[in-house]
């Protein structure tokens, strides 16, 4: 019997969203569920206690960005990615496709390799859907994601169809090189903004013995609607009894519309990344610390937050970002993670009361969003 | 009687060391102590839990910069640096004198006032003696210092001997201006590298009821040894019953060097300024974390040490620094922060089994410094 195994315990009434859990040799994850990104090994300020504390239960690392500094032989012989960040719980690692993609400068990407340029010293590396897996044993991930190829958009349908099919050619690959009864193998879905490609490559992915499927390839600049009607028509082709993940997404109002059309996990730089630049995420919407408004208000980010951050005045928490100390990007990184795991916290247990819909409806009108037009059947 | 209070509970059998608590409203202060520096109201890359973690006991603000920005009015409409921070200790702030004198512009120092220009806008300020106590009220510390006037070395014998003059005449406004029953009054002691001057002051300070007495204007680039001089001089020269600070220093040696003379309190940012630059301080000397000989040490910076960065190998934080990731300034800022208490706590330990002198050699043989020339007597 697989280490991994995906226990669905409730579907929503009204949507299509999904309570489950996901079981790794490092502990269970509770979908839907969100991964804060380590991409070099740390999530970005933040300790791994903290991590821990904001209630994450998987966190991501970057197979692109691990080999080529330290290198994954140094992280295995370091302990691999637990031993050194002393994370405890499950870890997944993406491919390096999309980094091959958005970072490094592609040379060439033949049917046996992605060849490309490194973004740190512009030294050039070969990528094989092989070598990406050896990579990711060495990294000690509880999750690989296969090799896949990923382009910019919009695209001539034929380079996405050539892409898609590559793609489901090295999830094949990867599948068969794997080598590690305790690492998950994800597979990832391509076919640009195109559903009869999406729904092509998810039945033929389908068809393989994956532990579990992602929705890749979107994020990149598409409008959101976009990204929601993609995934709205891809869930429906995916396994009922799998894990399914939206890679590098995104926003809490992204989250919420794509829990409701099916998807159970999402990894996303979102909270580090605004947190660093002093815009904290709330149940009322983005707040700006730098404003001078907040200069002497004595109130919490979130009165009822239970995070580090929310201890301090938001006119102190301004105070460290006017005076560029560390502690600003820390505790704001802190607090939107903590804020992401709330959001999820609340998406499952509304999806356990049939309420989801409703979930979703009180947290667009508290961001100030009106509700979406194009709400996903049951 | 007052809110404060100074308990002398052990002398060293062969140094001046002293062992004693010091109590504030905020809670007691063990001596030995080394305070960590929150200049800007943080201790640099560290939450208040963390700085907690490390035993510290009181921490330090700095007058100038928080008058500064965001203003002293505006800290105490935040509740102060207790309510703004959170830190639950005590916390003593300086008094601006030393920093004008080396971030400010000192346009001119008169017998009413100095006058600088800020180094964060180029304003014109003015900093009276009263001021500088009225600042620090609105600050809310438990420890307020009077106001200095700090001059550089080597200087002409006049004007040394004027400066000193002049502090002693400022420390006595800045009693007199005082209002709070719960803040305490430090006097600083100058007069450069004249034991003579040092002596007068601390003499003529010592007859003012002052609830602490500081040495100032070292660590300003003279040598160690002077250092040593000038603090076995003036020492001698204070009230028994009182706490004596050494500002602004230093490395681990000069901390166990000035305790044999009698120095009870001690704040420096070399831990965490060290720490940001990747350099560990441990039992065996500095460590620099970013040098390729750690790239794959599984060993943690030292494995007896009970901090964060000390659960994680060498190499990890070695690649935290090579690939500019913050968590590496902020566990070397802990383990820096950890480890110069641990020092501390080892003093008190010595003091208190009579064998400091034993112990400094200890410390000093592990750090790979000769046993020191110029012993203290008893
Ligand atoms: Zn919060
Ligand atoms: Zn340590």
């Amino acid at each position: 019997m697989s280490q991994f195994q995906f226990e669905l315990s409730h579907r929503d009434a009204s949507t299509s969203a999904r309570r489950g859990v996901f079981l790794t040799p490092h502990g269970p994850v509770q979908t839907p569920g969100f991964m804060p990104v380590g991409t070099q090994g740390t999530v970005k300020g933040v300790t791994i206690d903290q991590v821990k504390e904001t209630g994450a239960h998987m966190i991501l690392g970057n197979t692109y960005h691990l080999a080529l500094r330290p290198g994954h032989e140094t992280v295995r012989r370091l302990g691999g990615l637990h031993g050194m960040s002393r994370w405890e719980g499950p870890i997944l690692t993406d491919s390096g496709g999309f980094q091959i993609f958005s970072l490094g400068a592609i040379n060439q990407v033949t049917e046996e390799a992605a060849t490309f340029r490194s973004h740190i010293d512009g030294a050039e590396v070969r990528l094989t859907p092989e070598h990406s897996i050896e990579i990711q044993e060495s990294l000690g991930s509880d999750v690989a994601m296969v090799l896949d190829h990923v382009v910019a958009l919009p695209a001539e349908p034929g380079v996405v169809e050539d892409a898609m099919a590559r793609s489901i050619r090295w999830a094949k690959r990867c599948l068969e090189a794997a080598t590690r009864d305790d690492q998950a193998k994800f597979a990832i879905v391509q076919g640009g903004l195109d559903v009869e490609l999406r729904i092509q490559c998810a039945r033929e992915l389908s068809s393989m013995n994956f532990d579990g499927y992602a929705v890749g390839g979107l994020s990149v600049g598409e409008a959101p609607s976009e990204m929601y009607r993609i995934t709205a028509a891809t869930c429906p082709e995916l396994p009922e009894d799998k894990p399914r993940y939206l890679m590098g997404v995104g926003t809490p109002i992204d989250l919420i519309e794509s829990v409701a059309r099916g998807i159970d996990l999402f990894d996303c730089v979102m909270p580090t990344r605004n947190g660093r630049n002093g815009l904290a995420f709330t149940d009322e919407g983005k707040l700006k610390l730098r404003n001078a408004i907040h200069k002497e208000d004595t109130r919490p980010i979130e009165a009822h937050c239970p995070c580090l951050a929310c201890r301090h005045s938001r006119g102190y928490l301004r105070h460290l970002f006017v005076a560029g100390e560390m502690l600003g990007p820390i505790l704001l990184s802190i607090h939107n993670l903590t804020y992401y795991q709330r959001v999820m916290q609340g998406a499952r247990d509304a999806i356990e009361q049939n309420r989801f819909a409703d979930y979703a409806r009180e947290k667009k009108a508290g961001w100030g969003i009106a509700d979406v037009a194009e709400q996903p059947g049951a």
